[in-house]
């Protein structure tokens, strides 16, 4: 039986090492706390994160990060976007060449800006990096439920044999050799799904909000394509398919916090509400900086940007948006 | 105050009545049962397809299609889609050359399988057509929640005098000169719609929900451009954008029957219960048959139509979707 490893125990990392597990691999879970290594392996479920799930033998964890890692095939990175970095850099000297990473988390390194597959190439620069993203709910994937996912790597091979470790009946993994694109779509979604938020706290309907996702996702392409990704990657998986999950699930920390700011809380109210880093704001603030930089028109970016650092009532960005001057929808190839 | 009709007396009709009203245009509805124009006139509201929304002074309603007509600069068409024939018909020898009629009705015509814009072609040969199409529930447009539609004609002009027409801070209305692309589209969609109904009566999850939602707006991307559309079109707002927001949607019939069929009721049990003209398996045939004659894979469409018309069980037929051979995401250019 192969070995593999999963570093995190939070829901995803969960899930994807139960996939894992029903696909005959060995699997290592890591926690940097010993007590939650102990608990979990003992009560054989994940009560925190994902209870319910029941974990088979061949799934245990450990908080001994050398004996996760040794002679895993494939190393799986679950931890939160902002923590990447350290991750990484406690794995340097650990990997081996053969030894794939596969990070999980989406965003943007908050301060730099940079992808996560540059900020992991910064840390282990010769590793082998696969990145994993598209519309999966844990607690679904956890249950079986039919879900389809997205794995992309600057080479195409490792994409592949990471394919092939977690394809099942119930999950599908497509490959895309696009990585910047999946890495963007992943987390640039974020930005649309804190303005569908948005919308949702002014009371706004279903047109509303799939006007936002559509026009969103219309600019978050453009931006893209301008940093160096492919249009097509963003009507994806990693696109739009992670933006309609995202955008209609009460799961969604930038849902949550965009609705709090469209029911009138300000922004340091909403944030410690939501006690935890809302990506979207990181990647608003990314996103407005770059597309200023190369020109791009990101008016609901804009808008956004403006609602959260210029003190721009919710209601009247939506209204600056409603009565931009006409357009026609394709005015700006992206695709 | 420039004069405009529409045809139809149903709630999107209603509701694009009511917002040319408050564009400050002379508005003539017409209903071809008499008892029912006098009664919306009485009431200045269409108490049975659209509660709570009061006619303005400038909205009226006839049951004579000459006065409807006669000097609207634009007519509405705003009859189900498999009306659109006989409403054209009666149009004959009624419109004058500058008169732009604008189809709202998303959909194949049964037993042909032609676009609505040749349909209106057959009956009215001169007219100038735009079609009208995006993500859009009629309740939230009355009420003046922000909304985003598209216009689509062979002459982008008479798109963009229909576009000004209906250009609003609460209607925001782009142009798209693909217009094939707009029209299969808004009719294509709704076997997807149809197919996410099936998997919310599985029991199914977003996750599954997103996944079909993606990957079937990929192939009818595929089938679009080979049938003359742009594969852009599919990513705008009468492609993705409606498809949203008919997914999510109870109001959608496509959606409903594809749920009563995911919970075991045969075809015909479903017909019968959904009492209307199910699009979504209009659609599904046709797009099998071009998809055949032209050699396009359509995976989710085949599976569909199994399901329809060969007593394939749902549950097999996801399953035979999520068992495919492993693929790239992008293996297909369709875009």
């Amino acid at each position: 039986m192969k070995k593999v490893c999963v570093l995190g125990t939070g829901s995803w990392g969960t899930a994807l090492a139960l996939s894992l597990a029903k696909n005959n691999f060995d699997v290592l879970m890591w926690s940097r706390r010993e007590e939650r290594a102990e608990s979990i392996n003992k009560n054989r479920e994940n009560t925190e994160y994902l209870p319910g799930a029941v974990f088979p033998d061949n799934l245990n964890v450990t908080s001994d990060l050398d004996e996760a890692v040794k002679d895993s095939k494939i190393v799986v990175i679950a931890v939160p976007s902002q923590a990447v970095r350290g991750m990484c850099a406690k794995l340097k000297g650990k990997l081996t060449p053969d030894q794939i990473i596969v990070n999980v988390a989406k965003g943007l390194e908050k301060g730099t800006g940079k992808r996560l597959s540059e900020v992991c190439a910064e840390e282990l620069p010769e590793s082998k990096y696969v990145m994993l993203s598209g519309p999966s709910h844990a607690e679904e994937v956890a249950k079986d439920l039919p879900t389809t996912i997205v794995v992309s790597s600057e080479n195409i091979e490792y994409a592949q044999i990471v394919q092939d470790a977690f394809m099942s009946p119930a999950l599908r993994v497509y490959t895309n050799s696009d990585l910047i694109g999946v890495e963007l779509g992943g987390a640039l979604k974020n930005i649309i799904a804190f303005g569908a938020g948005i919308c949702d706290g002014l009371g706004y309907g279903d047109n509303t909000k799939a006007a936002l996702m559509t026009r969103g996702i219309t600019e978050i392409s453009r931006l893209g394509v301008a940093m160096g990704a492919k249009a097509i990657t963003f009507t994806g998986l990693s696109g739009i398919g992670d933006l309609i999950v995202t955008c209609t699930s009460m799961h969604s920390r930038n849902r949550r916090a965009g609705i709090l700011i469209g029911e009138g809380y300000s922004v340091e109210e909403t944030l410690e509400k939501v006690k935890m880093v809302v990506e979207g704001i990181t990647a608003t603030e990314v996103a407005h900086d770059v597309a200023e930089k190369l020109n791009i028109d990101m008016p609901i970016t804009n808008a956004i940007y403006a609602v959260v650092h210029d003190g721009l009532e919710p209601y009247e960005g939506i209204k600056g948006l409603m009565t931009r001057n006409k357009k026609n929808e394709v005015e700006h190839i992206g695709l």
